[in-house]
């Protein structure tokens, strides 16, 4: 942190009220926090704010943003680092400085104190009443705020509603010979002023994959070794087969099947802290499983996150206790429910936990199996809601044993435009309703997933250039659940890319 | 028509039953004709398709598929057109020869003449039943048809359906000095072999748009010569507007509130026929209503097009008469129906007429106020539904004087995804509801829109860089009616473009 933001923090802290009571008290200001708190406040609440690093998290600092941005230069004719390394610092992240963003909280009423903060009894322990008529709590619940500017720790009160949404941390599987304050992870590439020559990603997921493509359109001579069969192993398996060929197409080395086995150097390079700016020192020599070795500058770790603390949610955002049933006045946001690892899902929980706390009756639970999640590789690759297998899984757990699963999938280069385009690509479609009724009769008939509607889309997955975009006529599909009948019956614009989601739609209905 | 394809035509006309009775005769093998004519020859029908140029009509032979594959190479680093002139002529038209379309349909079991038809009595005049169960036709219907191989008119009988799919033409306001066979049209450019150094194109309309900014991107000096105000009337004019201004930064001279007086030349290039490969001569002088003259090679006119013959049809695309009923077992199909001059919308009108014909319950009606189109300029210029001011007029004109029209406009720029990678462009959503409810409660309250839902998306413009794969989202949205407070809670894919949906449906719900 810098000096200044540490000066900063202490005067908030300082101003803070000598009565410790409030309405909430949100502890984690990633994105879904950050907003939770702003909109409580708008709301009339007294909130409380506590975060130890940045305000608003991962994604803007270290995360989507910066790497977007990476993505975005390394595409142009003639990319360089340098003139993104700029943007990042100076109209990104504000030199990784989270003033504006610390500003604009407390300007919507918010206390915020940067430091720690523990749930007295838990979080999962008795907690808080829910409303004015719950009056199932055990009154309100009490959280000790250690604040970083070395202030003592302080006992707050909040009375309606706890909310923590502490996120997630890199998971690292050590590797022989490579401590970790010796390992890079994202943070070290989009704080780097300069790059290194060769650069060794562990991980096959969509961070590693967009790291991976970024970085070689800028020169970098990337090895990516990915543990398991294939790229992307979250997605159809045909996503990561393409991305694989793509990838490989522009010259980077991808290593499926692989790990690492071994790291030895003699000129370490230095873990410094994120802001400190890691020049490429090396090089360093690596060991694969396939007994081959490299020699690179720096080995990157990209094999995903987990979450710093677990706990479980209903669609509400409530945690749960070890029974199951709801904490009252506790609820989570973010990558430590489970819910998806991303700034719309954390941003979502939070519109659904301040409509259920301020009284908006359009508030709907959170939809968990209608999520969309993007990789922005070329080509991207964007999938919304269930897999094949969890849907088959759902069936078979539904009530009815009628429920009947069906896959479609095009090519995009078998549409007109993506033949006129020459694009390699392909769109996967997951329905399920009514055995027998899959692109049929619309509003006849009882299905298993809504009243009268036929069968709707659980799932699908789109992988082309602009599949992002493609996504949203999917994304709207599986969320409202929309019938595949009435689906069937839209005029897709010709010659769109996603007029493929009707040649698709028609496939489900012509498979016996 | 090329010498064999004569051949070819001929012998399918000669092939023809005795028996000249049939279930449907298909006039006009656009799009959509040649799809229901395929349709209903699957369903078991017996059906006479007649078509006097090209199966598959306007489209893959002038339209759509060849205009979007200069475009695609224009786009290219070093776009050439021989390239892409090759490419329509070998694999997107082979040579503007239709004999696989020809035997696709014939393959489907359909009888096909190549010559015109006339319905006796006229299109709208007494029709014939339209199924087992409809007395209200006055017989068969008659329609005589005139081979163009010469051979002798000959008179056939429809059963069941007579459906019109007689397509447009070209509309040409007369400029004097210019005799229209001297005029290019889209046809000349997209058959052309090599092509003019320079070119006035006379319109603003998607086609004129598409063609100066592709053949611009080959070299070829553009003047943009627009009678109205901007370009793309028909749309919200901040997307002309953000055109207009990426054309002339592009180098192409739009000269919006201007015509051209008077054409003159000493020498003439002469109009031949679209297979007759015009190579430019020139030059022209053109003087324009501003009192400036140019010289170009050729002047195309790209004024829009108008209707072969017009009829009114309903949802189901049924031919009304005089007072407004359906005539009995006469249906249209297409640009004639006025439901929007898009390949798109004839085939999904071959799917209405077709569901009705052959009894498939899923068949609703063609949903005229929910129809998307895409200008594919850069940037796409995509909508769908109606404009504000019709959905102001529907509003006045509905049965409830609540009904509350709101329209947002985000900026694409203001969005994550849109600041990362500089876009410029533009999204509006236009929502009609209950008054006061936009935005608000979602399962309580009556609308005007439907029954509980609250209000709804009627239309959307997006502008901006794959505008036309964003406008997937809202075509699902407008053509489903997912009320806005569903819409509201969907959680899309960050940083996507489609992002910016999101921050509109929230400016919905805050405007007073």
């Amino acid at each position: 942190m810098h000096p200044e933001k540490q000066t900063e923090a202490a005067q908030h802290s300082s101003d803070q009220p000598a009565d410790r009571s409030v309405d909430a008290i949100v502890i984690g200001l990633g994105p879904g926090g950050d907003d939770l708190a702003a909109r409580l406040a708008r709301g009339g609440w007294r909130v409380l704010a506590v975060e130890s690093h940045l305000v608003g998290g991962e994604c803007p600092y270290y995360g989507c943003i910066p790497s977007k941005m990476m993505l975005h230069e390394s595409r142009r004719e003639e990319p360089d680092w340098e003139r993104v390394a700029t943007r990042i610092r100076q109209e990104a992240t504000d030199h990784w400085d989270d003033r504006v963003a610390v500003e604009r909280l407390t300007g919507a009423g918010v206390t915020f104190v940067r430091g720690h903060a523990t749930v007295d009894g838990g979080p999962s322990g008795p907690g808080v009443p829910s409303g004015p008529g719950d009056r199932g709590g055990e009154g309100p619940s009490s959280v000790t705020v250690t604040p970083d500017d070395g202030g003592a720790p302080q006992r707050w009160t909040a009375r309606r509603a706890v909310v923590l949404n502490t996120g997630s941390v890199p998971s690292r599987a050590p590797i022989p010979g490579l401590p970790e304050r010796e390992a890079w992870t994202h943070r070290d590439v989009i704080t780097a002023q300069t790059l290194p020559a060769s650069l060794a990603i562990v991980g096959g997921g969509p961070v590693a994959c967009e790291l991976a493509q970024a970085l070689n359109g800028f020169g970098v001579r990337i090895t990516l070794v990915v543990r398991g069969e294939r790229l992307l192993s979250g997605e159809v398996p045909q996503a990561g087969d393409l991305l694989a060929e793509r990838f490989r197409a522009e010259g980077i080395d991808v290593r499926t099947g692989t790990e690492i086995t071994e790291v030895s150097t003699s000129d370490v390079t230095r873990y410094e802290s994120s802001h400190g700016l890691p020049t490429p020192s090396g090089p360093v020599n690596v060991a694969l499983s396939s007994g081959e070795e490299l020699s690179v500058d720096h080995v990157l770790l990209a094999t995903g996150r987990v979450p710093r603390d677990e706990v479980r949610v209903d669609g509400w955002c409530r945690i749960l206790d070890d029974g199951g049933e709801p904490v009252p006045g506790r609820y989570a946001l973010g990558d430590m429910t489970g819910a998806g690892p991303f700034t719309h899902t954390s941003v979502a929980q939070s519109a659904v936990v301040a409509g259920q706390l301020l009284g908006d009756p359009a508030t709907g639970p959170y939809p968990r199996d209608a999520v969309p999640r993007v990789t922005y590789t070329d080509p991207e690759v964007a999938a919304v809601g269930l897999s094949e297998r969890a849907a088959r899984d759902g069936a078979e757990q539904g009530t009815s044993d009628r429920r009947e699963v069906r896959v479609a999938r095009v090519d995009l280069a078998s549409s007109t435009r993506g033949w006129i385009d020459e694009v390699a690509g392909h769109l996967t479609l997951v329905a399920r309703g009514e055995a027998g009724d899959v692109g049929e009769a619309g509003d006849a008939g009882d299905s298993g997933e809504g009243p009268g509607s036929g069968p709707v889309l659980v799932g699908a997955t789109v992988v082309g250039p602009g599949a992002g975009e493609i996504l949203g006529a999917l994304t709207v599909a599986v969320h409202a659940r929309v019938p595949v009948a009435e689906l069937m019956r839209i005029p897709w614009a010709y010659p769109t890319l996603h007029r493929a989601i009707g040649d698709a739609l028609g496939q489900l209905g012509q498979e016996s």
